[in-house]
């Protein structure tokens, strides 16, 4: 499997930039999509990556190089990232939100990662704000997912234009051949009706969202990271704070619950894996 | 203040009846409705009971005691008290809902109560499972509590008798002079088709937040407490359980994640209460 080599190349290869001697080096830290089991670091699937069943990617590594290495899910480990160096730091109570192509999150519990009964928490785009909504990717109706990450922001641009919408999201895309993320935010910049309109909603979604998650486990911070959020900048987040924050069920020290933009963007993960992989080398 | 020298002389008559030494008993735990503040032991506000403002009740029981004094949530101490005698009992996380005239809740996170920042975790009834619904008593709209509670189901029932639909609430409802749960467990045992009607409907939405709250948290066990829980029986959980489980985005070990009844009944809080008055004298 070459990918394994070339992980282990890239450990290598980092230990000698860093210039740091081999016996310091603690641990190694894994940010991996899943199902995972973060507890014997073995990848029980990866819908996006072909062949990776049942693969023990800890003991792998830690063969070969011989240092204690230890896998989290990635958006798990973007969220300690955030929380351990990023726009959560010296919280103790965080949620983080990442949009992308999908959604994903991951909660800190009183200074600690929460993996939950079954190493699970934190799935926050399959959380249904909108019963019999639309259909998610994942099978089941009207998760976040299906409304508020790129692909349901795609999904209703596209709806929009074969109904014969005046947008300029068509010529934009003819570089990348897709709508990226980037691509909306250009749209959204030049004033484009259609994708503003599309991104409000999903804005307003985000907003109800993030009131109904602070109203469940009463966070100190909600960060949000992920593609669509950098590509959008601080401004996009100024709707969601403020619908956010309207859903708030005690509005006694709202403000105090600060709803920010994630700082590292896609140092989150690497970040967070390598603050975790020490932490659990330590407790090991 | 009336109240609160009978919640004293309730102290001093179970110590009677319970005959043990004053000196042996360790605290006095209470549950109230909120918002209030635990660490202070001070009702905020109780908008069911008027001139409950800014009340130091854990300060006032403690002076006329002579015994420490803690004041928790009422719907944190019941989750507590199933937790730590009832249905929850022997799991470190623990999600409890309870379905009465509105719908509170509590987190149970590493065998330990989650307070949260602002001390306002848990408030499970106004997480948004309909974005733009039916309004909710807390102003916004599409909460949990706007969808499966005793009042939201009385709401469409009484909707459904006026737009003439037939109906043998109204007869069963004559004694008391309103919908209770006894009436709504008669009404469906009987087969009265709006009320059966109206009841799966609950149940659905109940079951699709199960499933979400899952997702999100990662519990070990859900709690299914309250009026219309207990009124309906057991028999009323398994569609919300068979829904959640559709709604588990990762299949694994869904079966051992426990959706069940509480076992408590009105004791769950009384006795969460005072387990956690326990607790905190001893952490004191």
């Amino acid at each position: 499997m070459p990918v394994i080599e070339r992980m282990v190349e890239s450990v290598e290869s980092v230990i000698g930039i860093a210039d740091v001697k081999r016996s310091r080096v603690r641990a190694i830290g894994i940010g991996s999509p899943g199902p995972l089991d973060p507890v014997n670091g073995v990848i029980i699937d990866t819908p996006n990556l072909p062949g990776w069943t049942n693969v023990p990617l800890a003991k792998l590594i830690e063969e070969k190089t011989g240092i204690p290495t230890f896998v989290e899910n990635d958006v798990n480990a973007g969220t300690y990232g955030e929380f351990a160096l990023g726009a959560g730091r010296g919280k103790r109570d965080v949620i983080g939100i990442f949009v992308g192509t999908g959604i994903g999150g991951g909660l800190i519990c009183d200074g600690k990662l929460r993996s939950g009964f079954r190493h699970n928490a934190g799935e926050l785009g399959h959380v249904v704000l909108m019963v019999d909504g639309p259909y998610c990717g994942c099978g089941k109706k009207g998760c976040l997912e299906a409304l508020a990450s790129r692909t349901a922001i795609v999904r209703d641009i596209r709806a929009g234009i074969a109904a014969g919408r005046k947008s300029i999201v068509p010529e934009l895309m003819k570089e990348r051949g897709r709508i990226t993320s980037s691509v909306l935010s250009k749209a959204v910049e030049a004033g484009d009706a259609l994708a503003v309109e599309v991104m409000a909603q999903a804005q307003y979604y985000l907003g109800v969202y993030v009131g109904s998650a602070v109203n469940f486990y009463d966070p100190e911070a909600v960060v949000l990271g992920g593609g669509v959020i950098e590509a959008m900048g601080e401004a996009f987040l100024e709707p969601i704070r403020k619908v956010a924050r309207q859903y708030f069920i005690s509005q006694q020290d709202a403000d105090k619950v600060e709803i920010v933009a994630a700082k590292l963007g896609d140092y989150a993960g690497v970040l967070g894996a390598a603050m975790l992989g020490q932490e659990r080398a330590r407790a090991a």
